[in-house]
């Protein structure tokens, strides 16, 4: 094909930006669509009065097939098609908005045009049935109970993935829809060598001879207090209140409703000072994330998170990298001993930093310490590939449980409640999800790592209250992107490295050494 | 034509029934919308963090658009002839709820489609417009920066009475926006009625030598208190917190978006009890009508509100006729006492009861008490006609408000902002409303005579603590028909009578004889 004249160029461009303008019009009304059904849902959480649950449900649902219809309607499919072959896409530089913008709504849109509708709407009601039979299981205990179910939804996940299509094996489609662009063979190696390392870190931490006392997070923290304390901690890290809100519910979560309204909850245990403190923290570190991405591009995927991997990278690091180093409660413990005199009565800022640090291999995964959580993730991430690749019947993941948790972390649940059915996710037909965790967990560590780096140690900004030079580093090199870097460009561009195993597992070293006494 | 065979008709009834079966999903699917924004709206006053606004203001927008859609879907405007035409409306009872449906939906859709969209989108702007100028001038107190927007919007109110059509004056055709079927005329003579005999008795009040001291009012009462307070009393009384919630606004509201979810609003002032009490128990009793409606024809005719008239009159039954009565506080006094043991040290039940009933002539609707009340409304009434006629420019509304303040209540105010830019009705579009505030003044009036007459003395109840009896009697008689009956239907079904004003003066004279020691 010859050149076009530059004249034909312009007019045709204009004719491409007509298309694009089309376009961000679609993705901006869905987005209203989207938002009203996230509050809907954070609303349900939250507010609904008790009796008002069975309209709820029929509306969200009802909302849930507008926006897909919308989001397969042929006319954007055609749209994107155009703007895929246009000079607009050409001449753009990859990681621009426009080409980001372009070149992932049609990922999406091929993700669900892939899979046929009817196999769609049978995923959907799997994995709703799913999650209430999951509870009634795991009420009883029974594994039994809940195994028809699951197969159901395994087999329908192969379907899914097998509809998508792959490169290399079935799981990749799965972890796709998370984490883009990830491979089930780099995530597997990552994640095999943070295994081992993990492993011999935690066996010196129980060969240690200093036992931590963590007892004093299990005082009297009354509740005022704790939302108080916890409000004024996550607002001075850097949630910003004016565009968020901070609410109570069961199971902790961020969502965000708008550009400027970004809503994370928490929980709070009157004898248990970490469920809410660190709690809201994590979610004030997805919430941050939420917050400065760009807000004029809402709607579309240059304003969406990168991907899940790199949305929980932020709130780990918050929680973990911040939250519970000993910088951080040099500056936040007298405070800490202003809200709770009693429960913090003689109780000095390292005692506490060390309590909040405890490592101790323990069978419930939302409950586990930063060193052994990872290895809970590994154990699900290796069923659900085998589970997935057919090589774990779903008949036999009780036993397979069990023989891995009893390989990671030497312990195995006495019952199914405490094991395999401890988690929602697979219910829900969340299969592909778990790594992102430890992927998160990587990635934040090799992030603040390298902001380390670059703006030099920031443990006297943290001890003077400082946490503005970090939250500003992360936004230049994460929130502000959004879609517009894959996680791998991403990472390499913030940190100049591929990503590894190794920051995590030097950042533990580290701040294990000091308080368990081991060889450095 | 010929009678159908009993075959014919009965495979004719069956397609009436499936399009039946077709409206029926189409509202039920409209509602889901409707509640969505309904949610949206309610969130935007409560909870919404402050930099959100702007978002949400055009996913608001947004959503009515599609909403309006929906309403007025040629489609729906076919299926609703066809059953205006068919067997299924003309075999059923006028007041069965497949009857209102299709008729009330034919209402509806002919209101709409007959203002043309042009129209129609010029007095949605100029409403959102005026309220905003609206705001901007009474802060001014300039009614001259109000006027040219108020001028517009008359204009195209006049516009769209034209467009709707009317048999008897302009009027009519906003009236029944909000009264349906109600006439000017008929509204007229019953208001002109109250009108005269309020005049009476409040002169005769004025002219008492008792004076009422409500200074007990205006002493501390702690916020924590006052809300502990009015959720005991609202729910004591009926409202149904399972299925409802009580949050805080600035402009108290009730509203709901579910059938098992209604949500009512109230605002706290410290040193002032009436704002938060009789506030929320006004719109408890809104709240305790929506809670009434039937629940399995939410979405529809049948299973909405009669009318604004009928809706007021719930919300001043619970306030004024239950609320301030003498047994109601022989009831809840100690409890009030055991809330406030300063403010109320010394006060007696008898001092409370005439202070929460006080009748003092003055400048603000709002503030208005349960007498004098009316001819704040009167005025507005006539005003608001005489515009809508043209016999009136929006240049000397000034003018015209003074006077009719001053023939009414012997006051007049002293600026724009105590006087014709008090209220946000007129800027938002809102005329033909004001009259159904003292029709539910009538009706309630009407209805608590009775329910009386029918149960007997509701005193002995009240005093007990006992209000099921009362609430029972308005689920029978108005709450469960749902727009089933006409306001006019309803009122003579309930009361046996036609609306006249003389209950609601025998009311006011039987309490304020009492207290003023007036003649009997």
């Amino acid at each position: 094909m010859d050149a076009p004249s530059p004249f034909f160029s312009s007019l045709s461009m204009n004719q491409h930006e007509k298309q694009f303008e089309q376009l961000r019009q679609h993705c901006v009304e869905t987005s209203y669509l989207v938002s009203a059904a996230a509050l809907l849902e954070w609303d349900q959480q939250t507010m609904l009065p008790a009796g008002a649950g069975a309209y709820r449900s029929d509306q969200v649902t009802h909302l849930a097939g507008l926006i897909h219809q919308r989001q397969t309607d042929p006319k954007l499919g055609d749209l994107i098609d155009e703007l895929m072959d246009s000079p607009l896409l050409a001449n753009a530089d990859s990681t621009s908005q426009t080409a980001t913008n372009i070149r992932e709504l049609k990922r999406n849109y091929d993700r669900k045009i892939k899979v046929p509708q009817p196999l769609a709407e049978a995923i959907a009601r799997a994995s709703s049935e799913g999650q209430q039979i999951w509870v009634a299981a795991r009420k009883a205990n029974k594994f039994a109970q809940f195994e028809p179910a699951l197969r159901k939804i395994v087999d329908l996940k192969r379907e899914q993935a097998d509809a998508i299509g792959f490169d290399g094996c079935r799981y990749d489609a799965l972890l796709d829809e998370y984490e883009p662009g990830a491979s089930t063979e780099e995530v597997s190696n990552v994640l095999e060598a943070l295994r081992v390392d993990l492993v011999q870190l935690i066996r010196e931490v129980a060969e240690s001879s200093v036992v931590v006392d963590s007892s004093v997070l299990h005082r009297e923290f009354p509740l005022d207090q704790q939302e108080a304390f916890v409000r004024d901690v996550s607002a001075q890290v850097g949630f910003d209140y004016k565009r968020g809100r901070l609410d109570v519910t069961h199971h902790p979560f961020c969502t965000e409703m708008g550009p400027s309204d970004c809503r994370i909850t928490t929980r709070y245990d009157q004898t248990f000072f970490s469920s809410a403190f660190f709690g809201t923290l994590h979610e004030a570190g997805h919430g941050m994330y939420e917050q400065g991405l760009p807000t004029d591009q809402y709607g579309l995927p240059s304003g969406q998170y990168c991907s899940l991997g790199i949305h929980e990278s932020q709130s780990r690091l918050w929680e973990n990298f911040v939250g519970r180093s000993e910088s951080f409660w040099q500056h936040f413990f007298p405070a800490a001993k202003a809200r709770f005199p009693d429960a913090l009565e003689g109780v000095g800022s390292d005692q506490f930093y060390a309590a909040v640090n405890e490592v101790a291999p323990s069978l419930i995964r939302v409950e586990a310490d930063e060193a052994t959580y990872n290895l809970h993730i590994i154990v699900r991430f290796e069923l659900e590939r085998e589970l997935i690749d057919g090589q774990l019947n779903v008949s036999d993941l009780p036993a397979a449980w069990s023989e891995k948790y009893q390989k990671a972390l030497e312990i195995s649940p006495p019952d199914d409640a405490m094991g395999v059915l401890q988690d929602v996710h697979w219910s829900a037909g969340l299969i592909g999800y778990f790594p992102t965790y430890s992927l998160g967990n990587l990635y934040a560590a090799q992030l603040f790592a390298s902001a380390e780096e670059q703006i030099g140690p920031l443990d006297t900004q943290f001890s003077a209250g400082d946490f503005s030079t970090l939250k500003g580093w992360l936004h230049q090199n994460v929130h502000q992107f959004g879609k517009c870097r894959t996680p791998h460009e991403l990472c390499v561009g913030a940190t100049k490295n591929e990503l590894s195993h190794r920051h995590l597992i030097t950042h533990l070293r580290n701040r294990l050494a000091k308080i368990y006494g081991l060889a450095g």
